[in-house]
């Protein structure tokens, strides 16, 4: 596999907002059963090693994974404040569950686990997301911390496989914006668009 | 018309971040006419008058005016980086375009255009977004600036009607979340679930 033309990109835009935390924050847009959007703020973990997808967590009682089993598409969208760029990812999502022992990629949703810190691993220990709050259980959301090696059956690694970017820089007079599109013939190809 | 029980906690949210320029950026997600998500990056223009409807505004030259077309739900994503709070905002899409004169809220596009400053009004005399960018013509991205009365033609307002506001905060121990969704008959109604 080789690093698609767009990597360079990503990876300057990380380095030069590396002192914003929330720069590794972005936005993923799937589309709901009934055919409506939803959108919600994941953080990037990095890239599947020797691949260029985006992997996430997520957690298997959310609403998104009956989304992404129905419709697999989605479009990231990532603003990096520093320096004024954005980058919108189109691609399809692959879910790595619990359940999901012989997939290949198994040993990397165990391996994300392991990579996580104790504050992340614990939320996957808490009440089922969304549903009503019940304030008499305050000590639900305090358990005991999670097994550090062995992921919880709701952990899911969720993969986005980009086939398009859309590179949109604001910094300069006048902006600059790139398509990088990918098909199975001829690969990754780079256009310069009008922004 | 009364202010909806979570416009408080975005103009608290507006305040606290409001040494942040791009804490009034969110990314909006729509439908493409194939049924695929999209997902982008607008500026929050504020809210129009006497309504809880949020204000941005689009070029009609760009790809969502036809996906809003088609189908007019969206789900904004507004992640406030210092409160370390997010809101998913869904909603109704209503465009107002340059051929709209005769609309309700053709006075207001025409107020919206007068209130941006030079450098947004000017983005709109730019070529065509999303074209292939042809480098012997970088005079286009320099026009004179278009009247600051009058509209261009492909200026539109855009305004976002929700019907569901869902806010977490991050910042507390454990983190918290509330829903608030809105029907006919009851108006809008709060609901505390889990985060």
């Amino acid at each position: 596999m080789s690093l698609a033309p767009w990597r360079s990109a990503i990876a300057s835009a990380l380095d030069h907002n590396s002192s914003l935390v929330y720069a590794r924050y972005l936005q993923l847009a799937t589309v709901r059963v009934n055919g409506l959007p939803a959108n919600r703020t994941l953080v990037f973990r990095g890239f599947l090693e020797a691949t260029n997808q985006l992997k996430f967590i997520t957690d298997s009682r959310t609403e998104k994974i009956e989304q992404i089993q129905q419709q697999p598409w989605a479009e990231a969208c990532w603003y990096f404040p520093h320096t004024r760029e954005q980058f919108r990812i189109t691609g399809t999502l692959t879910l790595v569950a619990g359940g999901d022992s012989q997939h290949d990629l198994a040993p990397a949703r165990i391996t994300t686990w392991q990579e996580l810190n104790d504050a992340a691993r614990l939320q996957f220990a808490w009440p089922h997301s969304g549903k009503p709050r019940n304030k008499d259980e305050q000590a639900a959301f305090f358990p005991p911390p999670p097994d550090s090696r062995q992921p919880l059956p709701n952990f899911c690694l969720l993969l986005l496989d980009p086939i398009q970017v859309d590179h949109l820089v604001l910094r300069k007079e006048p902006q600059n914006r790139w398509l990088y599109y990918h098909d199975d013939q001829s690969g990754w190809t780079t256009q310069e668009i009008n922004p």
